[in-house]
């Protein structure tokens, strides 16, 4: 460990990069030519962000997915999130070349007393529509499955009204499954790891890898 | 999913907790009753958060960690992160009955320019060393095997310095494993998952679990 102690930051990732790609094949049964090259950089990155191998097999790329993110992250579009772990793990660095802001209002005004009968409406689910109605180019949901139905059925009511990219990285035992599901076989711009798993690193993870690839050669 | 989809957040917890519950065994092999109640409140509670049981093998509990917790929490000292989400996932709210501060000193100055000969200290490592100086009673290490070390080490130097409890939750692939087996052998109480993984939701998971033990029968 000594050795390794003394390594940069920089270093750091970079070994733990080597190491995930020489691992993986064994690890997961896969190669990392199954991919493309931009899939696998975000496998990779959230490999990193879990040491869990199994995200290679849950991940899900809509086709339009990484190409449609780019292209917001470099017109400056804002990232919205749904709670603020998933706002604190992405790189406000990498987002600074193109002035995308990070926006999070799940600290926003308690629901509507007009709201109550509606029947226990999560934080999250209120502050990422909310964040919606801000036109965000990327929405990363990383906690709550509740937040992930809502931004479903935004999209679905107003077929025009996002133009964006759904990062669907909800975890948990409840609904956090079945909102995966459910946005994987919809036809908007998505990424999504399928199943239980998943969390505010993940999403934070998924974005933080879009946005590398959208400073390439840009 | 219709019917959970109507659930409150307080139930969503309640039926999540369920799940887990029922499945344990299953799942790990293990029973409920190998731990104590307070342990399995812990576990339970990270496996809500990361969806992945693996973490009821990967848990060590120093045999005061528990009770050296709670009586911090209830005494009013801080609790210090290394980065900001696993401050951001910490429970404010619970933390409020006793006027515990987070603490998170990953925002402050860079290295002094004396240290740049010592060789890439990371952001993380500087930081927890800065919140130590505050005397937390809780340290709570979600992302940086840096950081963690950077603990062990001040620990180890003066022995009466730190009278808390080291979460130790880095994940990665270098220095995670490593350093979680370090802080394992060490007689500081201490809760630590070992093996790669972990995470800021971890790290907030075991303090949420505490904070909701120190607000039984207080």
């Amino acid at each position: 460990m000594s050795k390794q102690a003394d390594l940069a930051p920089q270093e750091i990732e970079a070994a733990s990069f080597a190491i995930i790609e020489r691992e993986f094949g064994e690890r997961t049964g896969l190669k990392v030519t199954d991919f493309s090259r931009e899939e696998f950089a975000v496998i990779r990155r959230v490999i990193h962000a879990t040491a869990d191998f199994s995200f290679a097999h849950s991940l899900r790329f809509h086709p339009l997915a990484i190409a449609t993110a780019i292209a917001r992250l470099r017109a400056g579009r804002a990232v919205a999130t749904d709670v603020n772990m998933t706002a604190a793990g992405i790189s406000k660095a990498g987002l600074a070349a193109w002035g995308c802001p990070v926006i999070c209002e799940l600290g926003g005004p308690p629901p509507a007393a007009g709201r109550a009968g509606e029947g226990g409406r999560t934080r999250a689910e209120l502050g990422i529509l909310a964040a919606l109605a801000r036109q965000p180019g990327i929405v990363a949901i990383g906690n709550a499955p509740t937040a992930l139905l809502a931004v479903i059925d935004y999209c679905q009511r107003r077929a025009d009204a996002f133009d964006g990219v759904v990062i669907g990285a909800p975890v948990g035992f409840v609904n956090a499954l079945e909102s995966k599901e459910m946005l994987s076989g919809l036809d908007i711009p998505h990424l999504t790891p399928l199943g239980r798993k998943g969390g505010s690193p993940v999403a934070a993870a998924i974005v933080n890898a879009l946005i590398r690839l959208a400073g390439e050669g840009s």
